[in-house]
């Protein structure tokens, strides 16, 4: 064979040179940089000890190791945690994750009995089993984050089922609705989000102890049992899919990419409705930022900051599946980058829940102006249409031909709809009478939208019971 | 109120010159281009013209219009139908969308009662309507082809239960395993896309209609009567949200991109395992093409380009994340940027699953090639460690050295750990006994791993018996 | 060599079944679906036939081919390319894609001669070339409609440099500008894309013509001949990498998903300024929508489109972008994907850049509600404060504190600061003079802000006049 | 006005119920948490001090401060500077950001003085200074981490110009090429990157201090003494554009991203080159890992950890774009979120750019696999044909056919082609000499491919002489 290759010793001198500053220190430095992973890794310390205990109090149940060695293992661990949460254990990057910094330290305290602890098991899934426990804990906690979010917009969309503020399509108002209503459509997406959150936990409810490197063991393990003890439904199927796997992660992230879309429609309605120029609500202190020469000046940051978290959960998602694309089974080291990707997404969505939760809470609501600004550009326009249509028998299209009279003579006059006189209506059509004043009101047209979902402050009301009771069942 | 806009009339000269080509014809020109959707939401007609028989039913049986004009629009609908299917339709994109190019016709055949249609519906419900329609199809469609790609991984599985071939980490030779374990790692796969389809179905199965522009109706519509005769399990419960929602699309592209990942592992190690360097499969010449030149040559294009598809699949995900993101309640017309997403990744997503359906299906597998590659690099040192650590009680770190010193013995001889003697094996550790060889070989590793989820050939035939009954199941 | 593969004829019958629908002739079928370009890919029929005639004129230029055979070549080529724009041209999907179509008809037309033009030449350096050709034109298109978008906000601006509206930070009223000014921002943003759309014509200018298949060619050929030609500033360097590359494809979508961003924040901006709250502009007919009902409402379509279209582009990228991560070199037909997504972001961000044109040149200014919204929430606070440092000579911070208390102040009273009396102003710090109120109003405010770049009328019009030059230099 | 917040004070109770764990000291914690950025922009430290110092010495030079201002001003950043990088500065979230932290120290060591150094200055441009310097550094770093990984490859393809392997299209052999060769394919396309990074060191060279908030000042400052003194080439041209514009970041990102897509390019082909199967490199120790078990075993982490960092940096410029996209002026909270992206990005190059030179610098070749490989599938067919076309003038097709028929003679032997006898191949076709057997070598082949870019040893000389000279051009 042969070979040539620079021999990695004399080439020190010109590591230096050809490194410079950071990496001085020449591959070493660089390999142990982009190779250790126990600077994020860490994070999973007490899903790795669990593990552990689980997988010695199986080993010692079957057989294959003895009560003495379980005994010692599971002490030895138990004081390893205390280390970790006194903040007296030493991490070290040379042993490169935390599975090792743990397995290391085990071996110092109690001696070749830590060495049996790795009978029948891998570091491939032991660090499929330790995220995956992670991930299942943050989806919990996304679980009930939503669930007190949701709590909030029905809180508040009870308070506010009669406030009659505009509906917006394009932006541009079109028809009278109730804030309520409004507040009860977030409810809606939430709860989608809630349900993808309960998806997603029962799809990683499977525990990947047991596949070893990745063809299973020939030792005489029993999955189901260690699947129990860690709060599993059952054991993953097929070894060699247990350690390539990375659904469980790429779930969670869509599932929060997709919440993080919600929150951020939301976060620009808040920015839009603090301006000036809508003026429907106001932040509370807590969150937003004044200024110190505008003392009446309030910046939605918390708002803003919502809104933007939705770029970086979104590219946490794409980052993670540009990773995982045409990735070979079984373990590739590539794997190694999910983590980060995924703590990242979950500390912002955790975040993100928190504040929107609070602001919701704490919103003032300008009932004055939103009640204002729902009556402005002929809002009503389709509730004298329908009138046409329902009383008169007009086909549509003629009931919207006669409508648009009317809104023009009204814009000539400059006045609204329910300022016409009768006789003003009756000269665009004969057919109206007097009845048809019972509908030109904001107040009215929200009053009378009764279909079902529709914004009538009863149907409000109607789904503010659902979620109370859908919330509770949920437990 | 002081303007300074340019008047549009005598800007045409300047237009031209402006924007010159293919937009000569100035705003005009541009604003229809930009504007209509017809050219690609015609592939709603069936969806469109349901969702009006389904709602004339309902306006007729509520009393609010007469059943004369329910037939009329019945058959004036159906009859459009035939026309579209018959391809003399005359599209329209000055009538901008497939809504109004039926609306449009309908008017044209039946007079005044097409006019009715329109009482208590919006464009708003009635394209969320369609396009959820259409998903619901795709998805069914999707669950169906992933049901047939899942039987054929269990049909190859099966044959190939007990073909040995190496099992990788890092793409290095790890331990042996059999290529039907392997392919059963992809029916996990897959069988997770299943379930993610089957949630999104579920979580779709809402009727929009009666939702009308964002507020609901005054007119006494049956919400629930409409959701039923379109399949669905129940209507939405919020107006707004259900004009402002496109979850369902999210859903269906979250999934798809997750599928479509693992398609691509697939897909990467076809293409690898197909070089001469592997050649452990040929693919059938159906999905590969040749050379004139070099006859015996075939490019795995099929394999390659569903690698491919992955990015096509991630990027429609990311275009409507980006649409939807920061939209404000409730219709904007963003929204219209959809569906030309949705149906890409559809139909990339159904012939990626249909061509790896065809390769898997009509694989050629060399076995001799794949067992002679799952002997090489040692793959049976840790059937040896495990032997030392079972047998002879060896801590597993002992085991460890004890088996590193045997593999350095056998690659200076040049040859497998299976051709040193017993002395050679007792010069390195006294109490290795003749039953050690019990274990070594590529065969007897695969077979001793019996664990659930292992690579043992009965434990794979199990997990084919598993997902056969599963399959069944699920009709 | 054992083989288990099913033999493709007997499993026809199966392949009904299991295809059904569109793949009902099984893998046939699903490989041509896959596999054929065409149905995209005939967009490059001109650069294909262009690139084979100066490769032609080449080869007899070097003695490789006869004049006769260069001639019937040239004469063969320019028919087709006659027959394809009459649309008398029939494609075929047998023959895969556009380069096979038209070689395929010119051996028809033309015979034997037709082979020879593929001496020293493959389908891969041949693509390379097409679709470089083809992003080389849309570059000189996008850089043709920034300065025609650059000229209008040129215009506009200088219509509207003593224009005074709201300056935003968190969409809070911050300070007052001119609208000029905000115009010029934009002016500066796009310019950004044109020096970025000039960098990618700069990197793309080598020709691949004579990479071959991937290894170069022992003919004689002159790689500069074909290069000039072609209008190239030179060919490219490396074979391996011409025929791998797709840099140009990412320059351009990368160039184009900033550009993108940039028209998204213009079309939101439009899209709060035209709500019936703002009214700071209002959209000609030609770029909105309005409603029969409600005359007087006007949709911002366009710019909601035009904002949408971020998403398809920056989705066009990532799903390149995941393409071509990871691919071995030389060419795999992964790269085949490259094209659509290019297609369709070249041609939304054309029309992006259209409709945004058309826009911003039509658009109607509302002056009054502009400086109405600049007086209004003490936008002019910094100026007092920078008066009182300026002129008084007070640090910063008491300034803002002095400020802060005649705000809150005028705030109380109900009126702006400028309406405050001197004795008000003195009774919060003795030393104010009459002199602040020669700062005190939204059009002295911009008028002093004369540092570079800033927002007076005539620093707004020293920019107008420098980018006119700069255009203007451009050619 | 009508009002219905709830007060925030009696809500503590509820917060901490509602809030639970990490946010139980309810809406401050959230906000302090979302807000303040003090934990990733300290990063920027020197920035802002530098920075600082020059906006103080030009305020001294136009007279808007005293000498004595100026003196204490930077006497107190420089003493900040040492405390930070001495480790004793306390950073303070509740001062939000890095330059709320450095104001008040300074205040506390300077008094009032520290209050003018905000004269003519906001957060808003400074911030966009500190970041667009901080980029800046890292672009510089870029561009010199690209010239040495250039020069890397500039180096082992002279030493491999003659190595012969086999070239690949779809991972199947195609024709011999010279690893050499395929390695300055990477010196291309890393110049590439190069360009783009210069190019976008050259568009972000403006220098945003002066902008103020967002309207410039009324302050007579210099914005060129300060563009000079920091090192821009010249200020920003817009105010407002200049503390709303993060297309810097933006540039570095795709950038990053395009050259990240590179360097998974090959670290995938060392991955496959690395396995047992291909065994055409070895990398050193110092970046693979190996197994205490199977001594032998290498697994390539640092090239996997490389290929993987693409879906990072892909990630961060998804993230950023998205936060930007549909971003009304001026500068908005979301745009906080700009950091720790690029951050993040910019390590993960300059590591991926690290680990790859040290790969490419220490890779073992193994010259006798390469060139075993390289001779299989008939590499050498095209040069068959071309040898056809060549010297007997046959037409493209027939030459094709011929080399096809030679072929398959060749395979039913079992042999390469140019183990045929002259008379095997005169059966095939008559004109065919013994000058035929110059070319049926790989490494004859190579020699053959002079063609400019081509793989011919001599012609990869040449581009190595170029590059060496274009890099030492550019210093």
């Amino acid at each position: 064979m042969s070979s040539s290759s620079k021999p990695a010793n004399d080439a020190n001198e010109t590591s230096n040179l050809m490194w410079g500053g950071r990496f001085a220190s020449g591959p070493a430095a660089i390999m142990e940089e982009i190779n250790a992973s126990i600077d994020f890794d860490r994070a999973l310390y007490t899903q790795d000890i669990d593990g552990s205990i689980a997988h010695a109090t199986m080993l010692e149940a079957t057989g294959i190791i003895s009560s003495g060695d379980r005994d010692a293992i599971i002490a030895g661990l138990t004081a390893i945690r205390g280390e970790i949460e006194a903040g007296t254990f030493t991490f070290s990057r040379a042993l490169e994750d935390i599975h090792m910094n743990i397995e290391a330290r085990l071996a110092e305290t109690i001696g070749p009995a830590a060495g049996r602890l790795h009978t029948a098991r891998s570091r491939n899934d032991q660090v499929a089993l330790d995220f995956r426990l992670w991930v299942k804990t943050e989806l919990k906690k996304t679980e009930s984050a939503l669930k007190t979010l949701i709590g909030t917009f029905v809180d508040r969309a009870e308070e506010h089922a009669g406030t009659v503020m505009p509906g917006f399509t394009h932006l541009q108002t079109a028809q009278p609705v109730t804030f309520g209503h409004h507040l009860m459509a977030y409810a809606e997406m939430f709860g989608r989000d809630l349900s993808r959150v309960r998806d997603a936990l029962e799809r990683l409810d499977e525990c990947p102890l047991g596949a070893a490197a990745l063809a299973g063991t020939g030792f005489p393990i029993d999955r189901h049992m260690t699947a129990e003890a860690l709060g599993f439904r059952e054991p993953t199927r097929n070894s060699i899919d247990t350690v390539s796997d990375r659904d469980f992660a790429l779930d969670f992230l869509s599932a929060s990419s997709i919440c993080a879309t919600h929150l951020s429609r939301l976060a620009e309605e808040i920015v839009i409705w603090s301006t000036p120029q809508f003026g429907f609500v106001t932040l509370s202190d807590a969150f937003s930022t004044g200024s110190s020469i505008m003392p009446q000046k309030k910046n939605p940051d918390a708002a803003e900051l919502v809104r933007a978290k939705t770029g970086r959960i979104n590219g946490a998602l794409i980052a993670l599946s540009t990773v995982m694309k045409g990735l070979p089974l079984a373990y590739s080291k590539d794997m190694q980058e999910d983590k980060e990707q995924v703590f990242d997404a979950a500390k912002s969505l955790e975040l993100a829940l928190a504040a929107m939760t609070g602001m919701v809470a704490d919103l003032t609501v300008n009932k004055a102006a939103m009640k204002k600004a729902a009556g402005s550009g002929y809002s009503i326009a389709t509730d004298l249409a329908d009138w046409l249509v329902r009383e008169l028998g007009l086909p549509f299209r003629e009931a919207h031909h006669v409508t648009g009279r009317a809104v023009a003579l009204a814009s000539e006059r400059g006045v609204g709809l329910e300022k016409l006189t009768l006789d003003d209506l009756r000269s665009i059509h004969e057919g109206i009478t007097d009845d048809v004043f019972s509908v030109l009101s904001v107040t009215k047209s929200v009053a009378s939208r009764t279909s079902f979902g529709g914004t009538a402050p009863r149907e409000v009301r109607r789904q503010v019971r659902y979620w109370r009771k859908r919330l509770k069942k949920m437990g």
